[in-house]
């Protein structure tokens, strides 16, 4: 008899055949925003593929173990391809890994994770989604903008700024409705031309809007004007992305409900104790 | 010199003068998608204030010294009024304590949260909001129906069909637009007048559209069609509240990208173990 020991074949019996996939939302940035379930999933993955739109506090989550695949898509040149992604987690669960697919605020919002799942459900792979907290809900209660109120808005409108072809050609007629609130993901670069395509559709010039970069995270800047100065502020404010645009009567409510380095905020500690957060910043 | 100890005046030492409220979104129902923020502001809060859509699980992670309040809408005749719940927030903040205001899905989408904090900066109340994983992202993700898809649908529009008044006089022309995702909170009741009156202000009548019932729990039931005959399907079915509609070409991927209940579900157990779910029920 053989002592040998195979250690390949050995693991391969350990692990099932095939991993599986979690496809979790980051949140906005703050990492106390993470949902507890993709805290859990972080602590223990196997692999971890990610977005460049993931906050560094949040993959220091991550279990020291797991193998991190940097995706991001900031600059072009450095970017992988969305087929080149798919390929990659259908190749990690193949070899019986727990692959986290990690993705700025909530995976099913601008966040092409319908894509991805497509691609593994056609290869057999089991999936898991696990949804955040989308930037804007996330934003909006760093910024003291409700997306709702019976008194100005009754329903919310996500788009984005960012078009598969590069392109800004927006739904304008929709956009520019009364008694909503827009929130627009990725839009910085086009601000100008986005609020005065908002005007040239109906919409006041007077009508409020705000631009809030790197929405709850210390970083967090908010910029608030109307559809007619708005982007002026905010060249002048020299904010950079990743902002997020947010337009409608409810940012009239910001400067009675910012609280976020407005007041003595307090941040939870991880042992449960409260410390005072160095609120560096003004709203 | 008196050896008597006024223990109310002491305790008033200890105390900070003016407590706090945290206006906290409790997420979709599920307890594992409350954020980190969340679970920590509960398990030290002083005072609970909560809706009848928080779901059990997530207030087994209160801290058993918490003052509970119920304060629930589900029926006019025992519920609280808005004012009487403002009021409350003030009054047990004037006594110095934590307050967590605790609302189903995300505190500024449908959840009056605005309303509220207006209320208490109004008095003077320190507060900050905690944001939640809005129903509508919780229930599309664990519906396997991405909100957006560059294929399908560029934007998402989030609007309730309970209004102020008790109609459902929404902006049909607006939720009638194609290449956008809808979704309704609360409107089950209205479904059968919400879907004709898409058709006619133009929504093809074979237009994908879902009712999940309780989605994120294992009470979690979805229902398919198209605006021709999905009333009577979910009649059918016999769906309960609380259920969210989704509308839109998105729905076409439930049949593909359906996990919760219909893979081999896992459950990330609080000490790290993955665990079987018992999937009980079929998507």
């Amino acid at each position: 008899m053989n002592s040998f020991v195979d250690m390949t074949a050995l693991l391969a019996r350990c692990r099932p055949s095939v991993g599986r996939v979690f496809l979790v939302g980051a949140g906005p940035g703050e990492p106390d925003l993470l949902t507890l379930r993709a805290a859990r999933l972080l602590a223990r993955a196997d692999v971890l593929v990610y977005d460049h739109l993931v906050g560094d506090g949040v993959l220091e989550l991550v279990n020291t173990h797991a193998e991190r695949i940097y995706v991001g898509k900031e600059r072009s040149n450095h970017s992988m391809a969305q087929a080149e992604i798919n390929a990659l987690l259908v190749q990690h669960a193949r070899l019986g890994r727990q692959v986290v697919r990690l993705k700025g605020g909530d995976p099913f919002v601008f966040g092409r994770g319908g894509e991805e799942l497509q691609a593994l459900a056609a290869e057999g792979i089991p999936f898991e989604v696990v949804p955040g907290v989308t930037a804007a809900c996330g934003v909006a209660s760093y910024a003291g903008i409700p997306l709702t109120h019976r008194d100005y808005a009754q329903s919310c409108l996500f788009v984005t700024g960012h078009l598969k072809d590069g392109s800004c050609d927006l739904d304008w007629h929709a956009l520019a409705r009364p008694r909503q609130t827009v929130v627009i993901y990725m839009g910085l670069g086009g601000l100008a031309g986005i609020c005065a395509q908002l005007v040239a559709h109906g919409a006041p010039a007077s009508l409020p809007a705000a631009v809030v970069q790197q929405g709850t995270t210390l970083d967090q800047r908010v910029v608030c004007g109307t559809l007619a100065d708005l982007a002026a502020r905010v060249a002048q404010a020299g904010l950079r992305s990743p902002c997020l645009i947010i337009v409608g009567e409810v940012v009239r409510l910001h400067d009675q409900l910012a609280w976020f380095g407005t007041q003595a905020a307090t941040r939870v500690a991880p042992a449960g104790e409260t410390v005072a957060l160095d609120a560096q910043f003004g709203a």
